[in-house]
Order: structure tokens, then C-alpha cells, then sequence
């Protein structure tokens, strides 16, 4: 890529991002679209513009987003998206101090070099201005390099130190939010698994009472045993349906009574498959009978499930928040494959299917799940490439005779050719995300925020191995793969070869991503989009509007793997091709911003894991650290460096760094420390309504007082009733 | 070696054994001597023959070893002697169960055929009728290898049976011991390091009150400070000295009034250095003098360490066992590196002044310490050549030329040119135990049997790098590391080649092993000789006397990897040369014969770890046998056997069998389950003198009441008062 093409690319995206902008501070601003922009304030029941409509500073998001404190972030937000934050504005930071030290000094020091004009002169090829002023441009052994190795060690230092500091932010951001004297009831619970089979004459739910009574005998209180809910729920989920559906008919009943036809029209719907066929049936009283025909089913049903279906998993609820954590940490049976605890998750967060899975079983799932991630992050082109040999234009038109109408056109079928094998790599990437989740589900994990970062991580070696590694080192990935693994020295000096030459490509990248991603992120276009045609096609109750606009979470799983991308990318560059800093700046300054923006007014968090992510991100920025130091480490030697081994004192550091950090932070983020979890409450906890937010909803008493009966329900098996 | 030598050297530590045995049977029931071969039992005041002198049966002793329970062995020498005679029965039992299977087939099956005997005729070397039962003599690519391949699945199960038994068996064992209702102070406290420094106000013992007492507001019992007790220890140990000479002085004045001179002579010393120089004086006027001077200092220096020398530790008591494991398994502050608890370790096996050890400080001295010992074991052998080389008669002449008189003498000098550098080899190996003890215990390791364990696994990695490796690849050990780091691959091929040539050289290691080993160690002719010495020489009082035949303990440090040593060597070479096994079978049957007979009569343990070892002999079992299954590997390479491969799942076997184990058992060994420790006491236990017990014996008051003052003088602090 020459200079120009790049300044044209960068040109294009810039032109985007700004129409993106002003798109976005006019529609933000049109009536009707404050539940698209500003969702998590009408949740929060605060007006969404506070009277700023008036105003017609189209930049006031940005003073708005800059003048929040952390506390205003951790209220709309919930700590993860502080913490998110803290995540970006750490990498600000190394970029921001590097880029003011490197940038001045660097760039001088390479572009008044020769190596690249005299390479470019010998043979006859090209060079363009942006190599000029990267680390390719000095000469061999020279003691200009001397420059770039000081470089290197800033920048670490640099990264020690605003890790460091974010790491004990966090930290304490962390244990404020667990000393809170809020009242949460996964604080007075913990998750008990790998229940033994139960003694015949007992359910497992009175084993369970016995076993924690015993041990805990003055802090226990009550104990809820993991059922198997699936027939139940599944009743439970047909009277929610018909419910929605009654409203849902009532609302187009009541529209029906215009001026002219004062009785209105009663809706009617047919009974068969899909609503197309069978008797036609009055919705209303469709709906009606249907339900009070249910109920019945579901209260039999809740009572079997509560006996007879208990399953080797507990939450077991103590009356302190301290006692609580003391029994999570500690082993309880002799056998540890037993009695396995955990501090309980959320209860909206928690994946109850995967609470029963035994101890062996989940660790033979996790091996199975690791295998075919690695398989799928090193060979994942294999299965594309043979999806897009089937997909040709003459095996779609044999398997499937009806397309021939549409295939034959001549004009279709160009367009179709050209992109038939991408579309089924953009499929299979835009499905990925959700294949790693489910794959990171299928491992036992117990909770969803678990299972967000195991999907992240597996996202990030994806990302990192097939974007980053797959554009440097290119389409000799796979015989590189084999050195690799041969002469596993020579990566060092492989990846310190194939660096440089692709700076220009990430610089492009990068930009991209930060102005049309951005943009896009901003300016929320496609949410709106969507939003109008629910609501004008589809949406009839208040629920179901409720329900277009509904703004989701962050999305940590694919969000964070990506910005770790762009870390990596920029760490790496930021020595041989300073240039590439300014535009890191921009992104996580840019990305900085936005997501400050979209967690005060747009997203709504679905669970909070108190920045249980943190320590996840923190070795992910070391682990691009190193791989960085390494890569110059090579880079040296390959310039003929003769003090090139003054990298490796470097890298020992980081990796004391990371264990010191570990030792002193990490468990933290693991359990909850005793000192944090014994700060006073605000009030006296109400044990019952902890308890019964447990209670999943397909099984859930109509009022709080029948939670007693639900616990009898579970202990007292009458084993002489056959069902 | 050939056949003849190797029967003759056989037959020599046969002979041996049975002269150590005879005079173990004849020494043992000589008056006097019970305290040398039945110190346990004395110590315990039970008759240490038990009307047993009439008895003329020599080998009553063996009867007794095996009719004795594992209870009563629990109850003579404690958990660790019975989990060390498991390690032993399972070895042996492995070995038993194998060898009947193997021998009567693999003996065959190598013995007739023809690959020695041809190899021998082709080149002009010797073989010796052994090899002719070794693998070996199998020729390549035959279909007879099939039964040493199923002879290694063979033994890699019977392995996995044993281990699983004995592990849960002292798992256990483990948990009666920590469950049973005697009360024992480590179960009430848990060790706290790490204190961070208190503010100015208070001190530290107040700060661990106050922080403790919030934190556990109905267990926390008390707290004990540790202290800087050097200076104190030093005038006690001073005052101890003086009471021991007055003690001897007594008994010498008493022993020189014979009615000859009835006054007797009052025994007199010199006060210069040694009692050799100086006035004299009388020694019982000046012991008194002496101890009445310093017991007021002794006092004040009490004093004065309680309130200004606390450290950063302290033990902290709860007033129930369940309390105290709840709080040695949860981590009490937000950030790690302060207030890090464990499970308080027996009063006796502290070791003080490691415990003020901060944790970086030990992460780094655990990192120098294994750098040390890995340079000790891989290149310990250039220190000793080069005190060798500097030890010459000449240079000694030159040096000590005091030694001139003696070095000049023909005979002697002949003698100790051809052993001088040996002298240094033996020197190093006696002393190298007691120097990785000390690097262990220089890690910042908080208790004795820990260090043990510690010093142990050094050992087991010194002994068999040098001696296990050392023999089979020989000289050429350090041009072969060599190779090995640079290509790992070669170290599978490098084994097979190597250990069929050393087999010989280790049936004769093993049968000197416990021939003269077990000999010696049965017969106790060393303590035996020193006692008598002691006795007749030296000791005058009673506590002198009883000093001088203290039996010690089993040693485990030294004891554990030589057994381990056999363990590899016989199981490495239990296919390749299957006549091992039987002498294996010796080795582990004697050995825990007489190991339960010191056991029973002789060890006194000084510390109890109930079991702590047995993961450290669990896991280096295992190692040998992985180590065994990839040499086999290697092995069938050479043979050209093409089903080598199906050694593959063998090894991927115990690598997850060794995952399993540690799932199940292992952090039982590292916590006390709550389970356990929740099990009912027999009384109610007394505190203070739990507390009492933890004081230590420089710091003792002289009664238990004492004990509210010794508390009150770590907390009241009058920092008006300057020292």
C-alpha cells in the first residue's frame, strides 16, 4: 500500500465517521428516539434529556461524558462498565506518556536514516514515506538502536506502572462494591455442588439441611436444592406465551372499537401449527381457557419437580454476609470430588442447567471444549474453504431446484459467484461469537459473567492468532506453524522479520476500526433502524415496545477480545513504527469516550460480576507486553545488535511483574476477602426475600409467604405417592 | 561385571546381614541396652521387654513386627511412621503383584532367544548370563515384545491400584487422626504473617486483637505475638547452661563423698574460655551466683522483648476447631500480601524466626534457594574436583605445615594420596542432608516437617539426577545434557539405549542396599557404640544419660528419596530385566519389617504432620513410573517394535490418573476439611493452656496463671518508657 491509497483510506473513514456524527446529534434529538439513545436513563426512570433539548450544542454528549465521575458510571452502569473504562483509559494512558517521550525522539532518529532508500535503490523496488520513519529505516548495528531498546523499556515501565496503579483502582473499586451496605442475596449464599447420592431415606434436600447444620451450626439458615426444571418451565413458558398473546389481542380488540363499529372486531387466530391451519378460535377466550386449563398442570407439575426432581447442587443461604464468605472458601469434605463450594453467583446470572454436572464431568467437558478451540483457531479455514467449494452456483442449483428462478438471472448470478465464498466466511464469523459462548457454556461453567470471559479469551486467541499472526506473518502461517514448533527459537526472530512490513496495514486497520466502528457504535443506527420497524409493524402491548428497544449489555465477550487486539497491535508497532501510537491514542480515547457515553444513557447491564473481569484484561495487556519485548528482542538481532540481550532483563521483569501482581491482587477477584464482606450492613437483612430471589420463576410462590411451603415442598418426600 | 563377581558381592552382604542380625539378637536382650533398642517403648514407661528375656527366640521380633496393628503403630510413633510403612507396603505390594505375573512369563520369553549371543559372536565382546534374561537378549521387531509391552500396561495398573488404595487410605487415616477428640493446640490456632505495620498508637499486638476480633467476633480467643527473641534466648540458654553444670557439680560433689573423706571434694572450673583458663572456682557456689545474677535480667529482657520486639506474626487462637479452620482456609485481606493465615503448625515444630518473613521476602528467597540447588545437583560435582585438586599432599604441607610431622610419614602418606580425593567426595555427601535442610529451612519455611518435606524432594532430585542418570548415561552426563536441551526428543532414545547396560551394576546397588543397610539400621551398632562411650565418659546426671540414648526419629528427609531411589531403579528396570523385581520385593519387605520394629520400639517422632508426606512420596511414585513408561517407550523405538505407539495412551493414562488423585485428595492434605474438624471433642478443652503451650520456653512464666500477665505485657505498651 503506497501513501497516497493510505491517506485516501484514512480520508474515506474519516468522511464516515463524521456524517455518522452528525447523524447521530440529529436523530439523538428527534422526539421518539430517546428510548434508542438514551434507554438506560427512561429504565432508570430519570428524564432523558434533563431539559437539554433546548440546548443545540450537538457536542454536549461529550462535556456530559467528560464532567460524570466513576460513581455516576458505577450507579448507571454497574462496576463492570467502570471498570471497562478503567480498562481503556489504562491503555490511554501507556499510549498517551509513550507517545509524548517516543514520538519526538523516535521519529527524527529513523527518518534521517538510510537503510530503506539504499535497499530501495539496490534493488528496484519500492518504498513509500511511512517506512522512512519506522524502525525498518536504520541501518544495521547502528547506535541509533540504542534509541529504539530505551523505547522499548519506557514503554514497560510505563505499562508497569498504569497497571499497577488500575490494578489496585480496581481492586478497591471491587471491594467497595462487595463492603456496600447494600443488601445482595448472592452475598449470603454460596453454590454448593457434587452433592453425594442421598441415603435412601432422605431427599437430597434433607441431607443437604443435615450436612450444613451440622458444620455451620449457628450461621446456617436454609438451603435451596437444584431441580430439574425443564418440564415445568416448559408449561410455565406456554401460560407466558398465552398470556402475551391475551394482551396482546385485548390491545388489538380494544383498537377495533372505532366510532363506527362501537363493538369492535374480536380477534381471531387458528389453533393448528404456526396459527395457518386448524379450527378458528376466539383469542381472547382462546387464550383465557387455554390458561386456566394450565395452571392446574403447572402446580402438579411444580410439586413433582420440588420432590421428586432434586439434583446433586444446592444454594445454601447463611444468615451473615462474613459467614457466608468463610463458607465459601473452605473445603468441606474429606473427599474433594464432594461438597464443592463456590460463592454463589447473581441469581439472575446463573446457569442452572450446568449447576448439577459433576466435578469429573465438567473437567472432561472443559478438555474437549479446549481441543476444538484450538482446532477451530488454527484450522478454522479448513471447513470454510470446503462450505464455499459445495456452494458453487451449479451445486446450489441441483441441491435446491427451486433457487433456478433467482440463480439463472445473469446479473444475480455475477454478484453471486463474486461473494458466495466470503458470505460463508462472514457467516461463520459473524456466528462465531455465539458458537464460542456456547461452547463456553457447554463446559459446566456455573454463571453467565463466567462464561462471558471464558468466551472472550477464546475469542482473543482467535483474534490474535488469525488476525494478528495471520496478516504478519501471512499465508505461510501453516508451513511457518511447523518451525514453529520444530525450532520453537525461531518464532522470535520470525515474527521480528514479518513485523515491519505490515505497519501500514494495521495503521489502516486501526483507523477503521475507530471511525466507522465508532461511528457506528455512536450514532446506534442499526438499534434505530430495527426500533421503527418493530414499532410500526409488529409492537402492539407496551411490553412488546418495551421489548424492541430493550438496549442490551456491553457485550464483553466480543468487545474486550477486540480492544485486546488493538492493545497488542499498537504495543507491538509502537517501537518500530512509532507512527502507529497517535492512532492508538485516538482509538481507546475515542472508545474512552463512547463507551462512557453508551454506559451513563444507552446500555443496561444484565448482570454485575464487580470487575471480576479486571485481572482477565490485566495479564491479556502483559501477555501483548511480552509478546512485544520478545518480537524486539528479535528485531535486535536481526539489525546485528550486539546489545540485544539487554531485552531479556526486561522481559524476567515482566514476568515478576505479573506474579507479584498475582500474589498481591488476584485472589481478591477469586473470593471475597473476610475483611471486605464483614463491613456493616444498612439494615437487617430480610433472609426471606434473599431466599426466595433464588427461586427460579417457573417454580416461583405467587407471594412472599408461601416461601416456607416451597422449602416444605422440597424436604418432606411422601416416597409412598408413585407419579 | 560378570556373573561370578556378582555372586560373590551377593554373597558377602549376605553374610554381613546375617552377623548384623545375630548381633542384634544378642545385643538387644544384654541388660542396659534397652535403652538403645527399645527407647520408644521406654519413653512411653512401658517395660521394654514386656517378660519377653525368658523367651530364647531371636527372631521374636518379627513376629511382634507383624502381629503389632496400624493403630498400635499410630500409637507408638504417630501418623507419619504409619503413612511412611504405607509408602513401603505399597511399593512392596506393587512389586509382589507384578512380579508374579512377569517373572514366570518375561523370563522365558527373553531367555530363549538368541539377540546377546549373537551380538556377542558378531563383535568380539563378552556377555554374562544375566543379559541373557534381560530384554535385551529379545531380537528386534519381534512379535516377543508384545509381552513386555502388556508387562508395562501390567505394572501401570497394578500401580494405579495401589496408589488409589493407599492414598485413600491415609487420606483416611489423615482425617481420623485430625478428628479424633483429643484436644490439640495446633487445632485451635491459625499462623498469621504478613502483618502490616500498625499505626503509631498501638501495637502490633493490639492491631491483631483489634483486627481479629472484628473479623471473628464470637471465635477469636487471643492472640500471640511472635517476638524477636535473640537477645532473651541467649540469657536463657545461659541460665539453662549454668543449671546443667550445677546439676553435674551436685552429682560430682555427691559421688566424692566416700567414707574415706566424707566432706568429699567440692568440684571446682576455671571461668576463661573453655574452663581452660581464667580463676578458679568453686562450681556450685558459682552456677548459683551465676543464675541469681542473671534470672532478674532474664526478667527484665522478658519484658522488654514482649512489648518492643513484636514482629510481624502472630498466632491467633479461636475458642472452637471448626472456627479455626474456617479462618486458616479464607483470605482475610483485600490485598494478598497482608494477613496471609494458614493452619497453625504444632508448637514444637515452628520455626520462629522464619515466620516474621515477609512474603515477597520468601518468594525470593524460594527462587535463590532452587537456583542454588539446582547448580548443586547438576554441577556439584566441580566444587569437590577442585577442593580435590587444592588438597594435595602439597599444598597441605605448605598450608598446615603443623601436619608435616604426620604427612611425612611413608605409610600415611600413601594412604592418603589415593583417598584424599575421595575424602572430599565423602565429606560432601555426608554433609549434603543437613545443607539442603538448611537451604530449606533458609526458604522462610514456617515449620519443621515442612522444611523436611522440602529437603526431601532436593534430595530426591540430587540423588536421582546423580546417582539414577549419573550410572545408566555415565560419564558422558554433561555432553548428553547437552544434547538434551537442544534436542528434548533425544533423552527418550538416550534412556533406552543406556539403562540396559547399568542392570547388573543396580541388582548389586539394591542387595548392598538392604543387606548392610538394613543391617546396620536394625542392629544400631553406631548408637549403641556411642551411648556406651557417652555413658562411661561423659555423663554424670541423669538427664546427661537419658540425653545420650534419645533415639531420634525416622529421619524422613534422607530415608524418603532413598526408598524413592529404589523405587525408580526397580521400576524402570522391571521389564528390561525382570530379575529386579525380586530383589525389590526384598528390599520394600525388609525394609517395612524393620521399619515397623523401629517404629514400634526404637523412632521417637519430634514432630506430627498426620501424614503430610505421603502426597510427596504419591506423586514421586508416579513420576517414576511416567519416567519408567517413557524410557519404555524409547526402548521398544530401538527395538523397532512398530506398536511402540501404544505406550502413548499408557503415559496420557497417568498423567490423568495423577490429575484425578489430585482433584480428590490433595487439598485435604494441604487443609483440614471443615467435615473433619467438626467431629465432637472429649472435654472441653482448656484455652490457656492451649495458649501456654505456644509460648515460647524463653518467654514461659513459671505457672499457668502467669499466662493473662505474659498477654498483657505483648499489649499495654508504655512508650513514655524509653530502653
Amino acid at each position: 500500500m503506497d501513501f497516497n491509497s493510505f491517506l485516501t483510506s484514512l480520508g474515506t473513514s474519516f468522511l464516515i465517521f463524521v456524517v455518522l456524527m452528525l447523524l447521530f446529534a440529529w436523530l439523538s434529538r428527534r422526539p421518539g428516539n430517546e428510548v434508542v439513545y438514551y434507554p438506560n436513563r427512561v429504565l432508570r426512570g430519570l428524564d432523558a434529556w434533563e431539559g437539554r433539548r433546548r440546548t443545540r450544542n450537538p457536542f454536549a454528549w461529550i462535556q456530559e461524558a467528560f464532567s460524570a465521575t466513576e460513581a455516576d458510571v458505577v450507579e448507571a452502569a454497574g462496576v463492570d462498565a467502570a471498570v471497562y473504562l478503567i480498562f481503556l483509559g489504562s491503555v490511554l494512558g501507556i499510549l498517551v506518556f509513550s507517545g509524548i517521550v517516543l514520538l519526538p525522539v523516535l521519529l527524527p532518529v529513523s527518518g534521517t536514516d538510510h537503510n530503506v532508500k539504499a535497499h530501495a535503490q539496490n534493488s528496484n523496488g519500492t518504498f513509500n514515506d511511512l517506512d522512512k520513519l519506522s524502525m525498518g529505516n536504520v541501518q544495521e548495528k547502528s547506535p541509533r538502536l540504542w534509541a529504539f531498546l530505551l523505547g522499548t523499556y519506557l514503554i514497560s515501565f510505563v505499562t508497569f506502572y498504569m497497571l499497577w496503579k488500575s490494578y489496585k483502582h480496581v481492586s478497591d473499586l471491587r471491594a467497595a462494591a462487595k463492603s456496600s451496605p447494600e443488601v445482595k442475596p448472592e452475598e449470603f449464599a454460596i453454590l454448593v455442588r457434587d452433592i453425594p447420592s442421598a441415603p435412601p431415606d432422605q431427599t437430597i434436600k434433607e441431607q443437604v439441611d443435615s450436612y450444613f447444620r451440622t458444620l455451620h451450626p449457628e450461621t446456617f439458615y436454609r438451603s435451596l436444592v437444584v431441580t430439574d426444571n425443564k418440564k415445568v418451565n416448559k408449561i410455565w413458558e406456554e401460560i407466558e406465551g398465552y398470556k402475551k398473546k391475551l394482551a396482546r389481542a385485548e390491545v388489538v380488540y380494544a383498537e377495533s372499537k372505532s366510532t363506527s363499529k362501537p363493538n369492535g372486531t374480536r380477534p381471531t387466530n387458528r389453533t393448528g401449527f404456526l396459527g395457518l391451519i386448524g379450527a378458528k378460535v376466539d383469542t381472547i377466550d382462546y387464550c383465557n381457557e387455554q390458561i386456566k386449563e394450565l395452571l392446574p398442570k403447572l402446580e402438579a407439575e411444580q410439586k413433582l419437580t420440588l420432590r421428586e426432581k432434586q439434583q446433586a447442587a444446592a444454594l445454601v443461604f447463611f444468615n451473615k454476609r462474613p459467614a457466608a464468605v468463610l463458607a465459601s472458601q473452605t473445603i468441606h469434605a474429606q473427599m474433594l470430588d464432594r461438597w464443592t463450594v463456590m460463592e454463589a453467583p447473581q441469581p439472575s446470572q446463573l446457569l442452572w442447567k450446568n449447576l448439577p454436572k459433576k466435578l469429573y464431568e465438567r473437567e472432561v467437558r472443559q478438555s474437549i471444549v479446549y481441543g476444538v478451540v484450538f482446532l477451530i483457531v488454527v484450522f478454522y479455514m479448513i471447513p470454510i474453504s470446503f462450505i464455499s467449494a459445495i456452494t458453487t452456483m451449479e451445486n446450489l442449483r441441483k441441491l435446491l431446484p427451486f433457487l433456478k428462478v433467482i440463480v439463472d438471472r445473469t446479473a444475480i448470478k455475477t454478484v453471486l459467484e463474486a461473494y458466495l465464498p466470503q458470505l460463508a466466511l462472514i457467516i461463520f464469523l459473524a456466528l462465531l461469537p455465539s458458537f464460542l459462548m456456547f461452547l463456553s457454556k457447554a463446559e459446566g461453567i456455573p454463571s453467565e459473567s463466567h462464561a462471558v470471559r471464558a468466551a472472550s479469551g477464546k475469542y482473543f486467541y482467535f483474534i490474535i492468532f488469525n488476525v494478528f499472526l495471520g496478516v504478519t506473518i501471512g499465508g505461510a502461517l501453516f508451513s511457518s506453524l511447523k518451525t514453529i514448533i520444530d525450532h520453537p527459537k525461531q518464532i522470535v526472530s520470525m515474527l521480528g522479520t514479518s513485523l515491519p512490513a505490515s505497519a501500514t496495514f494495521f495503521l489502516t486497520f486501526v483507523a477503521l476500526k475507530f471511525f466507522v466502528g465508532y461511528g457506528l457504535e455512536l450514532s446506534r443506527l442499526v438499534p434505530l433502524i430495527i426500533f421503527h420497524l418493530k414499532r410500526k409493524f409488529l409492537c402492539k402491548t407496551e411490553a412488546e415496545v418495551k421489548e424492541a428497544w430493550a438496549p442490551g449489555d456491553f457485550g464483553y465477550a466480543t468487545r474486550v477480545p477486540n480492544d485486546m487486539l488493538i492493545v497488542t497491535v499498537v504495543l507491538c508497532y509502537s517501537v518500530i513504527a512509532p507512527l502507529i501510537i497517535p492512532f492508538g491514542v485516538v482509538y481507546f480515547a475515542l472508545g474512552w469516550l463512547i463507551a462512557r457515553n453508551q454506559a451513563l444513557k444507552v446500555y443496561v447491564p444484565k448482570y454485575e460480576s464487580n470487575g471480576r473481569m479486571w485481572p482477565h484484561m490485566h495479564s491479556r495487556i502483559l501477555a501483548a507486553l511480552i509478546i512485544y519485548q520478545v518480537t524486539m528482542f528479535g528485531f535486535f538481532g536481526l539489525k546485528k545488535f550486539i546489545y540485544a540481550p539487554f531485552m531479556l532483563p526486561l522481559i524476567i521483569l515482566s514476568f515478576i511483574f505479573a506474579f507479584v501482581c498475582k500474589k498481591r491482587f488476584y485472589l481478591a477477584f477469586y473470593y471475597t476477602p473476610l475483611e471486605v464482606a464483614s463491613r456493616d450492613l444498612k439494615e437487617i437483612p430480610n433472609l426471606e426475600s434473599i431466599y426466595a430471589g433464588y427461586i427460579p420463576p417457573c417454580l416461583r410462590p405467587e407471594k412472599l409467604e408461601d416461601v416456607d411451603q416451597f422449602e416444605d415442598a422440597q424436604s418432606h418426600t411422601s416416597r409412598t405417592t408413585s407419579f
